[in-house]
């Protein structure tokens, strides 16, 4: 069932070390079947390097495996709660990276100061609320997956332009239009909040871009107009 | 003698330089036969690429040399202590990994500041009292163990659910049921330190996680009700 | 058309992920034939691993597509401006190397703090001032290059004594005599940028460089009294 | 002539780049032979690549070449005034290597913070004073040899016992019994550099080891009752 998803979303978490966006087993990929509701992701605490297409687990949006002998990634939730919620998503990750996690532990959104960032993310990419003790005793990673729906719904975020969030006390979770493209957006998130802990050292200047770059460089990669790469040639 | 456990120490040494917790010949694992009363430990000064499980040495928890031609870690007594009074050890690991080494020399204890730390350490991880000039003077490496257990004991923390600590002044030592698994906690400490590091210099809020959240990520880990990976299914 | 410059400015542009300057697609290096008064360019959004000289776009000093199947860079009317503006530049980099980057979003100049600066700069790196609304809606690339000069205008800044700029909000361009020479300046500024960070953390005390020490380290790698490396050998 | 000599240097400078301490042609090494009063150097700007001992460099006590085809080192002069002063030195190494330059651009002394600092160096390591005018616009290199003989003069600092120097708004400078040993050294300074700048961020404190644990560590590794190690065995 979902051989090509499940080489996808192999491939993709394999992606992960290649990248050094993980350590150990710290981070899972995912990725949805639209027409069958289903989606397949990394199983729990299984190395990397014996990851394969056939140990993949199938999960339906209830949350349940359907198809895998292995238990699925302890996030399986949260990410169900993410394909739920956000219908454009076609992949998911999950990691520890060093530098996004230091700004969701210190609860600091990750604001635009560079054309790095205005590239992916449309506006600041936020930190979510920290859960509260009633929702960490049950359906924790399912909460985890509501408090980020939560937090983009009440800061009127569309999750298309900002495609990745900081969970408050934990990590990234970032996604895309394919599990491959969810990486990519997890890489580069890497990479601008390495830049920005910096940025933010050498300055206590207000140094965050006006909205007419961000429009400027967001839609240069994204939508009709955009002219970076070869799309979109005329 | 103990060749099995010679292998297995061989082994885990050969892990610190691969997972960059070494230079040069900066550290040591060690791992005991708890039937024998007889740990296994790098010998001093050799360099990694001449280990070999044959040239480990077997020291008894006197610190007597009961076999080997070498002479063993300078760091054996220290790890002695530890074998005589935490008797749930199986392997033990020191090194000099920097971001751990800092906070350690800072004198700064490692806080939960995030779920990474939650999953391996249940509390913060202690930076020990600095060593009176007394103690440096004579028995020194047997006083740094016996600093090690006089911070657990009177800050009443179990060794097994904080396996590791912050000697004062020089750097960190972990632990685990296995030399290997002992490595291993020694890689999370300085991937943890390494977040905790630019946490504390991104904001001066109180960062600390809820004592409800370091229960929820350290149970879904550990012990009897454990969901993460592929052990204690149903 | 220009296949040995096509050849020079493929290898240029392979040296930055070897150099670690590019993540993704985020970099670009051009070099000019200053008698045909065309340049070569990296084609937009094209992986590093699928370039070769064959597929470089070639670029005449008006921004138009001379020869190349591909759309050329989106950096490139940036590119054009200088090769305009500034006649003795043989190559341009343009990359987010993150230690540049973040001087560039802090808007704070590399100033000389040490003899690495000065073997290749000889006054502080200069950030550009940001560009305003209506600059960057129209003719933003060409505009981002009008700003460059424009600040070694007023600066009174020679770009031959100053071989790179860090576009405010945006990240560094180097240059050189060669593509070759302006990747070694872009990697030198990101060393500069690094090491100079550290030493700002380190210390509120003025540590700029006194100009004498800048004409001695200057001056020992450039110009006809050089006497650094091989050449100029009476 | 110094066969022997010439490819321990060689072999001594291809470690830099293995350790990670230079960028392009940015540090050399050098090793004396006591006996004929003769030092063997790097060749000026020739790339790690390229050197063989055939290529090195020979020169006499007074910065003569004495033999070989290229031009020496442009730090030459100040690794002669070194060996002039400092007798017992086998080896020397210079690198811009970007912590220790860092506390070099800064002006702050390394301060011995941890044991890590202790088992190579007894004391802080110094930096020395800004040259004058004067000192940079005549005998440069030999001026920065007699800078650093000076700080160690007037601040008593024995080099045998604290072998490495921080040369002001320039860097690091490192030496022992011959060129392989001063590039270990080179590299423990780098370590060291590293974990201090992070402790000092961390804390306010007087975080400075006491003198009596300087001692025990210094001299757990030097010296007649050293037991580090496989030496002196009784």
């Amino acid at each position: 069932m979902l051989e090509e998803l499940r080489r996808e979303v192999c491939a993709a978490n394999l992606l992960l070390p290649k990248l050094g966006l993980v350590n150990f087993t710290w981070g899972n990929v995912s990725g949805i079947d639209r027409e069958k509701n289903l989606f397949v992701i990394k199983p729990s605490g299984v190395e990397y390097e014996k990851l394969t297409p056939e140990n993949m687990v199938v999960v339906n949006l209830r949350g349940e495996t359907v198809e895998g002998t292995l238990r699925p990634s302890s996030d399986t939730l949260t990410h169900m709660v993410l394909y739920n919620e956000f219908p454009s998503l076609g992949g998911i990750v999950h990691v520890h990276s060093p530098w996004a996690t230091a700004f969701a532990q210190a609860g600091v959104d990750l604001e635009p100061l560079g054309t790095t960032h205005a590239d992916t993310f449309y506006r600041a990419v936020p930190v979510t609320a920290p859960l509260t003790e009633a929702e960490i005793q049950t359906a924790y990673e399912e909460n985890t997956g509501k408090a980020i729906v939560r937090t983009f719904r009440e800061r009127k975020i569309d999750p298309d332009a900002v495609p990745a969030v900081l969970a408050r006390q934990h990590g990234p979770f970032a996604w895309g239009k394919s599990p491959a493209k969810a990486v990519e957006v997890a890489k580069t998130l890497e990479l601008v909040a390495e830049m920005n802990y910096h940025t933010l050292q050498l300055t206590r200047a207000d140094v965050r871009l006006p909205q007419f770059l961000l429009d400027k460089h967001y839609f240069r990669k994204h939508g009709a107009n955009a002219y970076y790469g070869q799309q979109n040639r005329g």
